[in-house]
């Protein structure tokens, strides 16, 4: 059977409406849907197509299925492992889900709220916090990632210490399955066991098995008292003793402990050059921690106070800094997205998002970095991340006086070196950012035959027709 | 190919040593095996099996794949809902694992122990907290149940509004597969997005899937000061809002959260004629609260009283007794515990284990209690649980005069009231019990056909010869 591209098109106009379908032959602009953010990925799309209900979804999961074009579910493209874009090979059209951005429900007395795909992360931290509730997530595109997004790839960002990942926030979801069929497993309960629990198969599955339309997400008290430090340590060790010392004392009010090493915090200093001196010495590794209460500040900002001190007794902090304001606490936490920025601004870095053991990270950095330096020769680790987690943004920024672009050619051997070390530990290849297209084949690499082998019978259980994300995580 | 049921246990015994094969027809008693402890369910085992490697496990699948011998797979016999002992149906061998009971790793730092399936929940308690670190999970059984066993059913208790189910407190597990192949996924991170997260389809899966042979478990700070209040409120709004002011007050030092009903504890002093007055006033309800932080106590007990204060202000909470030690604090919990044997000491009463959302608890049970009253004249509804997680143990007492035998011909009815209810307000017929035999047909009826198949789907996918568990969750 030929496949007619025109009369399917129609097809899915007269579904869910006229402007819905974006084609490129009307020289339509698509690239904010058919390139990743990072312009690293890109492929050619049949059309954009944006529905605005589950039923739409449906409609065109179904015409999608008989004729055997795959689907390529889309939220805010902003990963950065391609998983959101199309590939070249075969048929596709890209499933944007902004339409679908409506409040289902907010239940302020269960402490849940069912929101569509597409509404915007940043929108549900506000409207959450109008009801006088948290919903934590917290991640550098929050003002434009879409729910569905963070689902599909389990996001993870700056409060996973205290509230887990995104996984760890879901109580039910809706999802269209690839043969059209709606999974209703909106779910508004804390407890479930009433056979397997399938909403799991879908969240950090990157789309490949499931178009998840809306979701139940729990919230949380909203904090009235906040208060965050800034301190110089001289090891990883001893940033590890830190983190026992402030969860022990401080427990879950204990909400962030990022680290940022000293080569980082120099290239922030570089690019942002009114960024104030904070401490009075230099140290190889900085910690910027957070803890958040009910009640007023004052009781918080003790039990903080008493924790650091302690760790200065135990001669494992340096030096510390309280914020004292919220102009303070904005200054720390705003250095924190200006490694990101500054990264950007100098060019040419590889990045990589492991996650280790907590216990084997001093480990891991320090054979890491003479391995690298033997390797690149002048070569500028920027390390920094969520500690708490073990999750380490080890990035690898060129030689001084290497260009960018020749950097980028030596990206798999480096990241054969970083990535090797973490799997030999035992660690993650892609602590919060997936697989994609970006590390697909890798993967093959890193787990065992079997883990890969079940996760195609998952697949193949789910979409045997491969028409949802084809190409991404799984090289189906 | 006809069975030889003698040379198959001979290769058995071959493989895992003469002792640990354990037959009827030795005249050997193996009532603790195929028998569940309330005597509710049963069936024949070709034999018991008591391996204590993985590597025996995998051994034994395979031996058991090769004759179609199904496995059921069992820690403790400790479930309520029979899906550790056999069927009558087809030749079934019991895979008992109390002999897997090592220690593989405790990484103190990482905050993580390894253990193997048969190790008993109470021992990993008492491992973690000589670790100076808590392992959360808390439940009646913990003496004896094992935490293969915890995984396999979800087990849940009495602090998941601090720490989450068993799912929330799993990293890594390593599974057998019914093919016999070991699948590693021993992992000790708290971030990894590096495809299908297969894990989670074996935690609550009662042994369908999978034998989990050894866990990889998230350890806390072990709290160095606790303090527990019982209080009397009007009613169960009164009962919400008191956990909202606790949890916005106190954050997650607020680690559990029961309720108790005026009968249910007039049942406990009915049995158990020394409980102590507790409150001045007899109220409908009675909430059984825990706080728990690190640091020494008074801060924790201020914090605690300061929140109970508010409460009272706002005349949710009638009268409030405070537990000022240790001694008390015991009373207070074995009072909780001690609902649970009184039932049993009542005799003839039939059990539920439902989750709503927390705001649908009031009219859920408003709803119930005439219903139930008008259904069955004289009836005792016994409500009780764990209200910070939605879940009620809602359990009906026969009508006085009305013998116990009788009562039980009227469970078909009397759960088809309550499951009806619950599912119309989306709640859970099974929080945190499970399935397994018990609840399998109901399932049909209260899930949807599409939830049903897809669960069917990745039942075939995992064990295609339906050797696992067969007949348990699922109609196989």
């Amino acid at each position: 059977m030929t496949f007619d591209a025109q009369a399917w098109l129609a097809e899915a106009r007269s579904l869910i409406g006229e402007t819905n379908v974006l084609t490129p032959n009307r020289e339509e602009d698509l690239s904010a849907f058919v390139k990743d953010w990072r312009g690293k990925f890109q492929g050619p799309a049949l059309a954009v197509l944006r529905p605005a209900t589950t039923a739409e979804v449906q409609g065109l999961v179904r015409l999608a299925a008989r004729a055997g074009v795959a689907i390529v579910p889309q939220g805010g493209n902003t990963g950065l492992c391609g998983a959101s874009v199309p590939m070249t090979s075969g048929r596709q059209v890209v499933l944007q889900l902004g339409r679908m951005n409506k409040v289902r429900e907010l239940d302020v007395r269960n402490n849940t709220v069912t929101v569509e795909a597409g509404y915007i992360l940043q929108q549900l931290q506000e409207l959450a916090a109008s009801a006088g509730r948290l919903f934590p997530l917290s991640l550098g595109a929050e003002g434009s990632c879409q729910i569905g997004g963070n689902l599909a790839t389990n996001a993870g960002g700056m409060q996973v210490l205290r509230y887990g990942n995104m996984r760890e926030l879901v109580l039910g979801l809706e999802v269209v399955l690839p043969d059209g069929e709606v999974l209703d497993l909106l779910r508004a309960l804390r407890k479930d066991n009433t056979g397997y629990d399938l909403k799991q198969l879908f969240i950090g599955s990157e789309g490949t098995l499931g178009i998840v339309t809306a979701a139940t997400l729990k919230l949380f008290p909203l904090p009235t008292a906040e208060t965050s430090a800034f301190a110089g340590v001289a090891s990883l060790e001893d940033a590890i003793s830190v983190l026992d010392v402030m969860r022990a004392s401080m427990g879950d009010r204990f909400s962030a402990f990022e680290l940022i090493s000293h080569p980082a915090l120099e290239l922030v200093r570089q690019y942002f050059p009114d960024t104030p001196p904070l401490l009075e010495q230099d140290c190889a590794w900085y910690l910027l921690m957070k803890a958040a209460d009910g009640g007023d500040g004052s009781a918080l900002n003790d039990a903080m106070q008493a924790a650091l001190m302690a760790c200065m007794e135990q001669g494992t902090i340096k030096d510390v800094a309280l914020a004292s304001s919220l102009a303070q606490t904005q200054v720390l936490w705003d250095l924190r997205e200006n490694v990101t920025h500054a990264q950007q601004m100098d060019g040419g870095n590889i990045k990589h998002d492991v996650a280790l053991p907590i216990s084997r990270l001093p480990a891991f950095v320090e054979g890491m970095l003479p391995e690298l330096a033997h390797a690149f020769p002048g070569v500028r680790p920027i390390i920094y991340g969520h500690l708490g987690d073990g999750n380490l943004h080890f990035n690898v920024s060129a030689p001084d006086g290497v260009d960018a672009k020749a950097w980028q050619t030596r990206t798999d051997a480096v990241n054969k070196i970083i990535h090797d070390a973490t799997v030999a530990l035992r660690g993650s290849i892609s602590a919060e950012h997936g697989v994609g297209q970006l590390k697909r084949d890798e993967l093959l690499h890193y787990k065992t035959a079997i883990e890969m082998d079940v996760m195609h019978r998952i697949k193949k259980a789910l979409d045997p027709q491969n028409l949802l994300n084809p190409g991404k995580v799984l090289n189906t």
